[in-house]
């Protein structure tokens, strides 16, 4: 039987949110592919090439999204580019592996333009005061900086219904359980069900 | 804050496919209201009004479907009418309880048309063989009448698609943990967010 289609999960929500403890914990006990991002930019101390990061040229990243298979999303900060290369999700997903890219809300409702079968969960803090917490706990950035996180994130709870599932992230181990749930029942989705299993079931 | 509104699970398959062990089973850990149809035949000997079935009248049922809130599907077999009232359905939905029916592919199909936010979850036999097996073990029927419903699920299997999910029905244990991973993730779905939920998290 022709292999099944894997599922892509974009997980997604605000700086600080918890995704990448979620993400953690769920890989000890999901099989899946993490997508890992290109960027232009310089690696820091500490950042492994093809771990954190593909680490790429210019030219490199132009190439791909003018002659290659592109990006599922793509953008650029402060005149470096980054993105989630679409070739290796794709070949995952036909060889029927599930597929997990943990990015930021802009990125993650182009590649809802992208793919139709993708599908969005939404981290959500359980409130904008718990959420400026983490991030003043994490002292890496000034307050002006998390000010202006703070904002955003304001504007992504509010578009909430653009994806297709919310996690509230007020407790770790149940947040990873709801995406176990969504994953184990996304795998039942009758749209899911190809030509070739009915007709296996029909003939025996 | 306003109650949210249950979960409409209209679980549907053939007859013999475990329909009613997977709720039995349901039952044990899940909280729901299991809506009892109506009918206007005879009770027969064993069946208690208000378990097996509400015994209505025909001028009872006709009220219903003319005056009343109507039926979330209806329909008549030799000369009897069976229905799923809509009124006790949505007073249990508007209370925030979750609702299973556990009815009939054509039935289930009335409901899909009819509540926009049903959700139909459709009981798959590992083949038709196997559902044949189970049909002749139960030896309630002649053979004539099972090739019959064979060929009736045979229809209704080819049209899975119709559905939103399918569980197969190999294993009860699994089939039951494939139906409760799946009201836990339409429980997620972002869809159900009311803007009071998201007004209070981005107010506090």
């Amino acid at each position: 039987m022709a292999q099944k289609r894997g599922l892509l999960l974009v997980m997604t929500g605000a700086s600080g949110v918890g995704k990448g403890t979620i993400r953690q914990e769920l890989e000890k006990t999901e099989d899946y592919y993490y997508s890992i991002s290109w960027t232009t930019r310089e690696s820091r101390p500490g950042e492994e090439n093809g771990v954190h990061y593909f680490f790429k040229t210019r030219d490199e990243f132009e190439a791909e999204i003018h002659s290659g298979l592109g990006f599922l999303e793509h953008a650029e900060f402060v005149g470096n580019h980054y993105g989630t290369p679409r070739a290796a999700v794709e070949e995952q997903l036909s060889q029927g592996r599930n597929v997990l890219l943990e990015i930021e809300v802009q990125g993650a409702m182009q590649v809802k333009k992208a793919m139709d079968d993708a599908i969005l969960i939404f981290i959500m803090p359980p409130s904008l005061t718990e959420l400026k917490n983490r991030l003043v706990g994490r002292a890496t950035e000034p307050l002006e900086k998390i000010e202006k996180r703070l904002s955003k994130a304001r504007g992504e709870i509010l578009m909430a219904h653009e994806f297709k599932y919310c996690v509230l992230n007020d407790n770790v181990e149940r947040a990873v359980q709801d995406i176990q749930a969504i994953i184990r029942a996304e795998r039942l989705s009758a749209q899911r069900l190809t030509d070739e299993e009915l007709s296996e079931i029909v003939q025996h």
